[in-house]
């Protein structure tokens, strides 16, 4: 008979035990930072109606990024790309219930349907960070310094990253007074900036003059990327868009942000459902200076489900493959398996199973994760599997000891040996 | 615009923080209980293709049961409804590299297409427990023993669950023996076991005079439910099953874990791919009497995907819902939440925001869980909401404690209210 593969689906992973141990480690780190933070977390399923995302992630993100079908009951399903849109729907599904201002978040798999590429693959786990039902700057301030916490939580500091900070409403408004473009046209614009470092430069010059932007407004918005948060807001002094950063600044600033931080007017965010302050955190080294996450506020989001809420939304999503390289570039990751005591409890023909188990339950009932070997291979392939396995310490009991009551413990490491008596074995590891 | 619906979609569950908390708590005791016992968690795709399950799950859970569909480069895949196939494939994948035996666990969501009832959701939560590259009894035993652990970690003791254990090759053997049918009618048989207390009584007799077994045999093979497992064995005693057994019930008697396990003639376990041992996890409560959860040894699953490995396999999944049914029914969850420290920082008007933000790092940067409240609610709603919240402690610090370097702490709880400087904070909580 034909064999199967042995390859995951293209575009996802096996995660082995050491990888595993690796993401528990990412994935522990997250949640503590964000629980210390007064985050709640929160988790909604892998198929949603294909509609959630139709209705605001955008027509290209539903239909050709998402793996979706038709279930046997009419119903459009796709797997959900990206965890907003569930978000949105749990909390206008418990309106009266739930308590706001909330701060959530989760930890979860999604599926695209794209090209797999560094960094981006078809099943990713994502980090989701939101803070519904506070309108003002403080909602954004707090989104941004949990994500700053986050990073800082794996010893990332300001030379590492920084979060470049703008505005939607800001960034129409300077395009309508720099070019007297009209909303849809600003989008249009806005769409191009999104794209501005893909592009050559060519290229989109002769995007902003088919929406009739001059050469001349071309340079004063070229002027406008590398120009401070002061500066900039000066050009639209009664934008609210220009006061929501202000506000959001001067707060940074007075909370010790700041250095993390960076006013950066080319920071779109490609969804349609931002509104006001998006933004981006970049990985600062040299060779790997990109964009890893970011986010931003979607005031109406939860109005797609229930009228007239008034519910706003701020939040950011963080993909783990984006924060593995950034870790992995600024040797942030440490040895997750050092010290770690696990003890192997290696066998002999002449003295019964029970009594090896029963040093086993012993050291995990003192909660010491031990276990006997099995099977019945030579005294040297069973201290080979615990060193290959990771184990720590080996326990020896040949007939001897089993008959005088004791044990022989060796540290794997040390090659320290030592005789214990049984009843002294969790004692030793301080249990 | 037509409103979108609010519902999870049919089957699935949304996880708002309440029932998330209980969620991570199951997990996090699983986990503990299954690491201390040296198993190691691995993890694989959510998608995968659809003839892992077609090849050994069976026609009917591979084809009805999955949520399958073609991708744009024609593969066929399928939402995973078990992990087993996935794991098999993952050992396959690296025979060479693993180091046998293997003690692996996960815990991850499937997805199966039926209609929902208790305890069978459409999306569901399982976890998996395999032993990899042991042929002898000592891996089900080992096996037995986790899944005993892993309920005791929760407090359940033996009044309340029972291990029911049979072993296909030996039912094989005693089928023929009785009846005098060949492998293919033996396995039809099984079929007709395993549904036996889903159908009535003159069904199961009808079913079996089809194959050809008369009314003495099925009376004989009903002495067999009962029987235990000297008398059962004692029918085939050059069954290589019975040894099995055998071999099996005496350790189970000389490592304590007999008092949990129970000989059962009439379990079967569904699936195809198991061939010695099978089992199955009752819950003893009378108005809850059911089969909670199951598995057994699956010798040639890894075999799908490389030739003659020789690599054997015993394992058993655990879905979230029934565990839970358990739980509740025994009164074995606690309050999750008790004694939990979070604070949050209340504020006024005339202090500045910055001034709280350092209260609340300074109690982040000890490690204790604390937040400011989001926008400006008059004092007593913004207690309401800590209570809502969760919150144990609230921090107050209006113009005057401000000006004094001062702090007053409320105990939600016991209503106690202290005034403590600023640098006495942490150390307050211990930290």
């Amino acid at each position: 008979m034909e064999k199967l593969s042995t390859q995951p689906y293209k575009g996802t992973r096996d995660f082995y035990p050491r990888e595993m141990k690796l993401r528990n480690w990412f994935f522990g780190k997250i949640s503590d930072a964000l629980k210390t933070a007064c985050f709640e977390e929160y988790a909604g399923p892998m198929l949603e109606s294909l509609e959630l995302y139709a209705a605001k992630s955008g027509e290209e993100l539903a239909k050709e990024q998402t793996y979706n079908f038709t279930d046997r009951g009419g119903r459009d399903l796709a797997i959900r790309p990206e965890m907003t849109p569930t978000v949105a729907r749990m909390v206008a599904g418990k309106l009266g219930e739930l308590n706001f201002p909330l701060r959530w978040f989760s930890i979860a798999n999604m599926y695209r349907y794209e090209r797999p590429q560094r960094g981006r693959l078809r099943e990713f786990w994502q980090l989701n960070v939101d803070i519904f039902g506070c309108d003002t700057f403080e909602a954004d301030l707090d989104a941004i310094r949990s994500a700053v916490s986050v990073l800082r939580a794996f010893g990332a500091d300001e030379t590492m990253f920084r979060v470049h900070i703008n505005n939607r409403r800001f960034f129409n408004d300077v395009i309508a007074t720099i070019a007297g473009t009209d909303a849809e046209t600003g989008k249009r614009v806005s769409k191009i900036v999104d794209r501005k470092n893909k592009i050559p430069r060519e290229n989109y010059v002769k995007d902003m003059k088919e929406l009739g932007i001059s050469d001349e407004q071309i340079e004063q918005i070229d002027t406008l990327y590398s120009m401070n948060v002061k500066d900039a807001t000066a050009i639209c002094p009664n934008s609210v868009g220009a006061a929501e950063l202000s506000a959001l600044f001067d707060a940074l600033e007075k909370t010790g942000l700041s250095k993390y931080c960076v006013f950066d007017f080319g920071i779109i965010r490609g969804l349609d459902y931002y509104t006001g302050t998006v933004f981006e955190v970049f990985d600062e080294a040299p060779e790997n200076n990109r964009a890893m996450f970011g986010g931003g506020r979607y005031d109406n989001l939860v109005g797609l489900f229930v009228k007239n809420t008034g519910i706003s939304g701020v939040g950011y999503g963080m993909g783990d493959v984006t924060l593995e390289n950034f870790l992995v570039t600024h040797d942030l990751i440490p040895d997750i398996d050092a010290d770690r005591t696990k003890v192997l409890v290696t066998r002999f023909d002449d003295v019964p199973l029970e009594a090896y188990t029963a040093l086993v339950d012993a050291l995990q009932d003192a909660g010491i994760p031990a276990s006997v070997f099995l099977g019945n291979k030579k005294f040297g392939k069973q201290i080979d599997y615990a060193v290959k396995e990771g184990y720590s310490h080996v326990l020896i009991m040949g007939g001897s000891e089993h008959a005088d009551g004791t044990v022989k413990l060796k540290n794997l490491a040390t090659r320290e040996e030592l005789t214990l008596k049984k009843e002294e074995l969790a004692a030793h590891f301080g249990a």
